[in-house]
């Protein structure tokens, strides 16, 4: 075992550290203080320094403009960007596009390459991921309304999706929808390619979202698809291939979360740790002298950096086993380290005071839009139930 | 012991239930949606009901247009209330009015009663308390560094304050300041009336508090003070008598916070079990029909009232007891209650899934708002070391 | 609604408190240390006292010796019981033969009254109850594999039972076995009377516990019951109204445990507070000065007094509305009293330290013996899922 | 980053394991429920086989007959060991002999090593640690009473000691007493060995713990020491240096403990598999297939997982970065770690029902013995502070 990270990388992800530090925590109430427009406008220089530095894409392979990185290289460059909210965009490697730039280049047809991935790859155009149904729980994503119905060689899609996050201002849209309904429940759905604007693609409003609607890449939209016509190549993968394509996706996909969590717990500690040791409670008296505050402190040191070595051992074990034996390990990351996150993020809050309340801080942003990190991707209780069942199948399949 | 509510109470108790369910939910997400003018004047011919239903100011005695009811029943009808974001102040008894009224009826000059308590007490114009101070800790509230220099028969006031709650179109302040330089700690401060429009009462802006800067009621000021005049009359109580003051209130508005955030429990619980008895999880398979779904319920009911027994507790103490011999009573109900809080309104999002992040349904407004409860008023930790100590004085006085 | 408790109930419990804490706290130690048969000799000089005092078997009605008390009155008794260990079986209501002397009360024969009841009521003899089954989930107890076959006038019971809790030195056992195979789950079961001695009926072992396998009252026996044979007349109740007789017993049965863990609650938070008063950490400085510790004693006390008040209302609601409408209510407390039980035992033994691991202090016992709370009458668990489905059906009723 | 484990020390962990599985688990219900003799005479040939196995002492250098490993490797064996309660006694590395053995090896003279280390080293004769006093809180180890005080050429050494565990049967007792009583807090005491049958070593009595006084190995004695008097030369290390020599240990010592913890979890973990895998809760239906079970599974996994990761990073970091750099890690691991025992521990009792509550499987000695986790070697509270502490130092130090 060696739990050292070797020099060169070591030093490029300190010099993305300084480079964050210096350049995007200062513009980081912009998000929760500016319309979209003006956000991306203050981005673009930072992305094309990000590119300048050969950071660009980390996600990506070299080919389409990415400096691709192991998984769990990405999950520690995911850490960093994690340290503000626009980290992963100005670095190119933000949900959804960064997941969806992977499906396009390992499904797409040449021509979808050349319209969709390049453009994406290179930050010119965004995109996003059509899934999660209101009528249906998201807890079991194999239940869809939406149906995708081959007549001649165009797909028909009729259905009602929320949550698809960033739709607003973006170029194409990923959806998942029923092309088999007589397949076994994993089979039924498929991934195709949908222009955002084609033609029956009803945009019914961002959904307000902890108090916010937000507008273009900080959104998510309800939409309602009627009788939307796609070509049959904008399928990608097999027909009923959704969730195999998803599953795909999903180990890197997890990986770059749970660091972006830990990326926002280490800075949260930061600042706890700045509050603790500047704020006078009494005359002479620091913050941190009290009992209370040092073992918010204390456990939040321990629980980060066991949920981020846990974390960075599922990222491993993807590199060195690949995904299927690594499948328990992301399972458990996925609900452990969202449940870190909420402690430490209410800790800093709480230490913070009124301070923590006001959006003089980015924690409370944290507060409220992580909350989601509990709930998207499967909630906690379905992990929970997941990885348990994995871990007694060998005795289940005994009985 | 009588846990029974006696039946004119229950039937009050009830009656106004139903009118909170069919007026005031319906409107509920105006308060997130709209601007305060808008929500006061959707607000305004409820308000009106509520009088001629004889339930207005049921914090207020009956000669200056109130409905007075014991603590304990004031807690009932704070619960009530408390099921949705408007109520307290349909029903003319929303903080900080109704703490201040009770302060004005006490300790103002005849003037000031006609002048402000009058029209407050009838709903015409609003208040706000300026006390917290950015560069103080408020968990520590005998340091204030805004002071009240007696010159003639003037009071000078200089200083800073944040988190003057509802300034915005208030007709006058109540301020904490420091008067008595040189007294004990908790002999310094005193309460003076400012009015709101006083000259050098800079309104420096609304606090933006968890996503939010608000306005009118719903906001939150910081203010600067320099050189600001107001006759010496406008002395509530007598010099150094702040924290005298301040505690005077303290038992029942603790318990009108503890009982309000129990109504949101109520509520939020209410919600739990119709999402749980409604949302299908799979083909007839209800949401609550998951094992993990009903530890959510069962432990949320059995915390829920457990706080609202304890709580209930403390109020029939302040009312029989006085409110000296209630002290570590009210200590216990502030921590514990706002705890269960925020576990309840936590569980009721996350049995909400994606719909719980969203602005469609009432939580996500409490998990942000609510999250103060915890630390105004004085933080969780802060009590539990007052509840202790005190339990602990008879050892330390013998040591 | 009214906390208070009636002065002479009051003073009566106070009397109770004064003479446990002279004459049964001090030998609280022979339970350790000493046989059953010399801790019984010790007690009972101290039982003749109790009958003195006219508190003798507060449970049981006046014509066979008791000083019957109502469900609340009851909790609060056993309340001051709970303090310790021995404090039920000196008061004559220690469980099992509490619950075995109502049920034989009620449904018993005359014979068996005088023969088994009267004796029991006075303290001569001891019962126990076997129900639980080693093969068998206790926590759906409708699956039994003992039966009972009816053979002419006589039951010939066969089956393994253990935790027959003080079976070792009991004159009679109240049997719980299948008698009626075909009927409903609920419906199969059977109450039966079986002396100790029965032939047929074996005694394994007692099964040690947490390290012990003690012996007397204070021992929990593994039985095997081999073609046992006692009259039919010994059934108690009607054939297959086992679980029916469970049902009616359950709701005192829960209060007089609730209410116990509560007085270990009420001791061991007692202890706390001497603990942090008296030890000192530092020259002149005691451990009730440490933030740390303060919290436990805060919370211990918020939680011990908000349990406490929900297990009282429990009680309140058997006596007042009778169990069927307190049922969800006592499905509560056992999952919430039992919890903060087992908390705030570990916070008393974290704060004694190693002495809090010694048996010089009755923590550890404690410690040991109530783990089992969360365990017997139903685990936590099975009273969650319970609960939620009380509060459920009328939501799945609709759908 | 690598945390694969090589190959021959996988293949040896696993020769390990089997070896513990087969030999020693079988016989692990000999430590309650026979005496020490007995017990020490089932493991005598175990322990020869580890000898023969050469596997004997892996914490001692080859020159003194042990194994000697890395403190990763250590710790990865601890682990294993800690599997079933006789494992450290068997492989001849349990506490306090291991790190007893380890400060003759440095400190003590070429007599001592003689006399005292090799019989040790060769298990032959066993040792103790007589540090905590009943007087002086072991939270706060600067504090001891016990004195030894120079005269001519031997100490004469006074004082009260508990919880020296082992001493029952021991050879030789290292003390920790106040030598330099005027000198800085933590350099007044220093480490002295002496005789356990040295004139003035009173056996008081083995401290009753959680049930049990215990005997030999397994007991923690009371010892009063009047005038005993040793030779000068039986000072270990330099005068004043008992805490700089107890430092030294502290790290190596960490680790041991807390692999031990989570070879205890490993095997707790283990056998909530194998009961949610076999138990049946209805017909046809397991204990495993109920949610809360599951989740109780998925949570154990992720925490003992993410724990041992952040233990043997501990360890990796003693191993390459030495003691001084690793000490904020080896503070987090010993609160966070005892925790994680602790719930896992709790939730294996929960899963087996009444069971759990029996000596018929291991979890209840554990559940028993290892609450003293979260006490000795500084209780949480301790550890809590001390981590922040270090954590806060450059603010601190900038104030």
């Amino acid at each position: 075992m060696d739990f050292s990270i070797r020099p060169e990388l070591q030093a490029k992800l300190a010099a993305m550290r300084e480079f964050i530090n210096a350049e995007l925590i200062p513009i980081e109430h912009s998000l929760s203080q500016k319309t979209w427009e003006e956000v991306a406008a203050e981005a673009a220089p930072l992305r094309e320094k990000v590119k300048a530095k050969r950071w660009w894409a980390p996600n990506l392979p070299p080919e389409i403009g990415g400096t691709e990185a192991s998984v769990l290289e990405l999950g520690l460059i995911s850490e960093q960007c994690g340290r503000t909210p626009l980290g992963h965009y100005v670095f190119g490697c933000q949900a959804p596009d960064a997941g969806n730039a992977e499906l396009l280049f390992k499904h797409g047809s040449d021509e979808i390459k050349q319209q969709y991935l390049l453009p994406m790859a290179r930050g010119e155009i965004r995109s996003c991921f059509s899934m999660t149904e209101p009528e249906f729980a998201g807890s079991n994503p194999v239940r869809l309304g939406t149906t995708a119905v081959l007549e001649g060689d165009e797909y028909v899609i009729d259905g009602r999706k929320w949550f698809t996050s960033s739709y607003d201002g973006s170029a194409f849209i990923i959806l998942m929808a029923v092309t088999e309904p007589d397949a076994a429940p994993h089979a039924r759905a498929s991934m195709i390619l949908v222009p955002s604007d084609a033609p029956g693609v009803e945009f019914v409003r961002n959904v307000s979202v902890m108090g916010h609607a937000g507008g273009g890449y900080a959104s998510h939209a309800e939409l309602r698809y009627t009788n939307v016509r796609v070509p049959a190549s904008n399928l990608l993968g097999p027909p009923g291939g959704g969730f195999m394509l998803a599953q795909e996706r999903l180990g890197p996909g997890r990986i770059h979360h749970c660091m972006r969590w830990l990326g926002i717990c280490d800075r949260a500690f930061e600042m706890m740790l700045e509050r603790a040791g500047t704020r006078e409670v009494a005359e002479g008296k620091l913050l941190g002298s009290k009992q209370l505050v040092q073992a918010m402190i204390a456990e939040s040191r321990a629980e980060i950096d066991a949920a981020r070595l846990l974390v960075l051992h599922a990222a491993w074990s993807i590199d060195n086993e690949g995904f299927k034996d690594a499948r328990a390990k992301v399972s458990a990351i996925k609900f452990h380290a969202a449940n870190v996150l909420q402690n430490v993020v209410d800790r800093a809050i709480q230490l913070h005071g009124a301070l923590g309340m006001t959006d003089d801080t980015v924690l409370s942003y944290w507060y409220r839009e992580e909350r989601a990190a509990r709930i998207y991707d499967g909630p906690d209780e379905v992990h929970k139930v997941s990885l348990a069942r994995q871990l007694l199948k060998p005795w289940f399949d005994k009985g």
